[in-house]
């Protein structure tokens, strides 16, 4: 949409003289998909629009749940990373008595690391020196002292960028040969995306939505024979705590993905973005990194395995930085080479992203001046997220046709539901999947915007959609009573 | 390197159980290059190192004019722009007093636009509405009216990210069909670097160096019908004011171009980081879409036509905060769509970066309280870099061997070199290209890092290096001291 006061495109031209058309384009980007921003998304947008205009809705506002975009919900940042990153962007400030010592201390030496002492200045493709090194120390520390060499360490643009610089890396080959890379369904989108962009092969192995969408090495193993029929098997893809299925793996799964990997000679990619989202009793974060070494060099001289962190999930929340790590463990050394100097095309990540990303890994230690702000902060919140992931499997599992795992950590759920066969019938008719049916008429009459299931990928003749739970309490219990009255209605409806 | 207190990598895994090698490794990427941060550039970080630890070395500091990083090189980052990057880091600082009004309401209003009104949301993947409404205005001011639509403007991650994302976009074919690209020689390696990793053909139109750099058409001619014998050329890349060469182009070698490419079917890529770079008597910066509009309805209603901007370059040199817009004109409606469901793939670009493409294009205004400060920065840089441009010709014309157009805009001088035969020799017989082996050893005889001409292409037979005009005025008068008297010494030491 544009301000009335600013000219419209002229009329487009006509398509024979037109250089780039739907049929002269890149075919393998025609073939991205990417629900978490799709059509249910972009209706939102305008809904919200023609809210803004004044025009009637059976609802007062759209709450947006499709995405975990945890500051746009209502969440706080934290105080000292704020503070640190005023002062990095404005360094007069350092003057300033009002601000706390480790806040100035901390800037200080990020802008020290910085060309002329300016976030203005590129950095290191890799990545700034000492927040590699901060990083590295943060891993290890994690890891009960599991080493960790700044050298492995390479800071990206969120960890999307990441992620698909690895995959980018590992296709190759055409036909039989062609990359395959194994990824969870359901699965978050990005990956299909960059497969799909990338022309390499998605084979799909199914998480077990009755156990608690736990992986299993025989489905694991199922997926893998079937795909070495037609291409090229050569990564796993993992995403632990789960993203869309909130769930959090335990320590003997990961030895025996590690071990089924080794076996199989598969590269291991570990998406460990929510790696501080874990709220259900006796659950824990254990990473891919220090179950390797536990397992003994057998494992960890062997294993190639790239974990990927960012500032954006978690505590902080902060996705519009950008910021993000990568750790790569046993990667060859002449393809690291070449990873260095792919990055390098790329000039550097977000600087002030690189700085977040410093202070995610080197909050304020006890003692400091903002220690006890900080832990208070992100106690606060985590405390909520835990509570509302509780709220929301408790409200979904009340409603007859919705059944929701728990929600053990990550910012989502993924509940099944039911809809009626004269429902699938009508979507069906329309061209549309069940799954987006179901949302897009939520969307209209609740103003809920939430991602069909068919987006993340699903058993064939199941449906879902997945919800954040990101709003706040209030709005949240509005939302699931909400959902409710709306399925409960739907069903009703076309029964 | 890393710090002796971290452990280094446990060895490297054995090479037949290695998934990914160089010799499974995506082969695309393997021909990737990118010389402004290639070898040389890693050898003068190891001199920085090998100083630091107090190695001694023929100089006392290692002095980077490889690469076009303003604030590493001292450059100020204008007040205004960075007390409202505080300003929305940490908006707490509204109740600051010492801030200045119209940074306040700027910060404002970029944080409204902001989801729960913090930069830590995600944006729209197009970007910020507000920002591009700005930019948008902004386009419309500079090109004297021409009409500019929001709807046609996306942010991007600097200028790079738009660039390779329009590229990708025109890719498809195979063999005699693979989409071609032309792109002028000497280049800026961003262009051949992301034809490489996209399989595309890199078509070269050479500039003429005796003609201060300038584009031929008859050049564009002759390497369009050569390129038609094995590909489809597709579209043209224009870079302008020119990297690495300093040329600005004229109204009327514009409208030729424009001419060229509608008649010959391409669609138009103008780089136009520099356009406020612009020093020299005579010329003028002219955007590709002011003129394209000003040739009336029979070119503007039908040549397609993408335009880079960024907050990288100019008076601003904020490298570091990736920030970039683009503006598509005459782009297919479907393309459009594709191109809007690519970028949400990469979620959003960076929001620091995009509130600071905020300010480039809506600084303070005649009458609000920052306006004079603001006034006087930018005219101080600019002046001084227009001196500097003047300052590099006029020394490195004094050198004989050395030969240097003026440097019209941008921030790059590309002068010719001779190298003798004897050092052309020895630098092949070392399986090195002649200027790389004259760049490796000025930089470990002086410390000065400068660019060979073969990273950027030149005709068969010259020299270039590329030298950025960034440094202080004293330190530049030293460097271009050095390499003079460095030229002298080369040259009779290979005679």
């Amino acid at each position: 949409g544009s301000l009335s006061t600013i000219e419209k495109s002229p009329p487009k031209p006509r398509r024979e003289q037109t250089v780039l058309t739907i049929d002269t384009m890149n075919p393998t980007v025609k073939k991205v998909e990417y629900a978490v921003r799709g059509p249910i998304v972009q209706r939102a947008m305008e809904l919200e629009k023609e809210l803004s205009e004044g025009m009637k809705k059976p609802f007062a506002e759209v709450i947006k749940a499709n995405i975990g975009d945890a500051h746009a919900m209502g969440q706080q940042p934290i105080t000292f990373f704020r503070q640190v990153l005023a002062l990095c962007s404005y360094p007069e400030l350092l003057n300033d008595s009002t601000f706390p010592e480790d806040a100035k201390s901390r800037a200080r030496r990020i802008l020290q690391s910085c060309g002329g002492n300016s976030m203005g200045s590129y950095s290191a493709s890799q990545g700034i020196d000492s927040v590699r090194h901060d990083v590295a120390r943060y891993i290890k520390r994690r890891d009960d002292g599991v080493p960790c060499d700044p050298d492995n360490i390479y800071l990206t643009t969120g960890a999307s960028d990441g992620i698909v610089t690895m995959l980018k890396l590992l296709v190759c080959g055409e036909g039989a040969t062609r990359t395959g890379i194994m990824i969870s369904i359901p699965q978050y989108p990005l990956y299909s995306a960059a497969l799909a962009e990338l022309g390499a092969v998605q084979i799909n192995y199914y998480l077990n939505e009755q156990k608690c969408w736990s992986l299993d090495i025989s489905e694991l193993q199922r997926s893998l024979d079937e795909a070495r029929q037609h291409c090229n098997p050569r990564a796993l893809c993992i995403i632990n705590p789960g993203n869309p299925t909130g769930q959090v793996q335990s320590r003997q799964c990961i030895e025996d993905v590690i071990r089924f990997a080794a076996k199989e000679r598969l590269f291991l990619m570990a998406d460990e973005v929510y790696q501080d989202n874990v709220y259900a009793e006796g659950c824990q974060f254990h990473s891919f990194k220090k179950v390797l070494f536990e397992m003994g060099p057998e494992y960890s001289n062997t294993v190639e395995l790239v974990s990927f962190h960012s500032t954006s999930k978690c505590y902080m929340g902060e996705c519009g930085f950008r910021g993000g790590y990568m750790e790569i463990i046993n990667l060859d050394s002449e393809v690291k080479a070449q990873l260095t100097k792919l990055v390098s095309v790329r000039l550097c990540p977000p600087v002030p992203g690189q700085a977040l990303m410093d202070l995610v890994v080197n909050p304020p230690q006890p003692g400091e001046p903002s220690h006890e702000k900080f832990i208070k902060e992100r106690t606060t919140t985590l405390c909520a997220l835990a509570e509302k992931a509780k709220l929301t499997e408790q409200v979904l599992n009340t409603v007859q046709g919705i059944s929701c795992n728990p929600v053990q950590g990550a910012m989502y759920s993924f509940p099944c539901i039911t809809i009626p066969e004269k429902a699938i019938k009508e979507a069906t008719d329309n061209g549309q999947k069940p799954d987006m049916f179901y949302c897009m008429k939520l969307l209209e009459e609740t103003g809920i915007c939430l991602v069909p299931g068919s987006g993340f990928g699903q058993r064939d003749g199941t449906y879902h959609f997945r919800m954040t739970i990101l709003p706040p309490k209030d709005k949240l219990k509005i939302l699931l009573t909400k959902v409710k009255e709306f399925h409960q209605k739907f069903t009703q409806q076309y029964s």
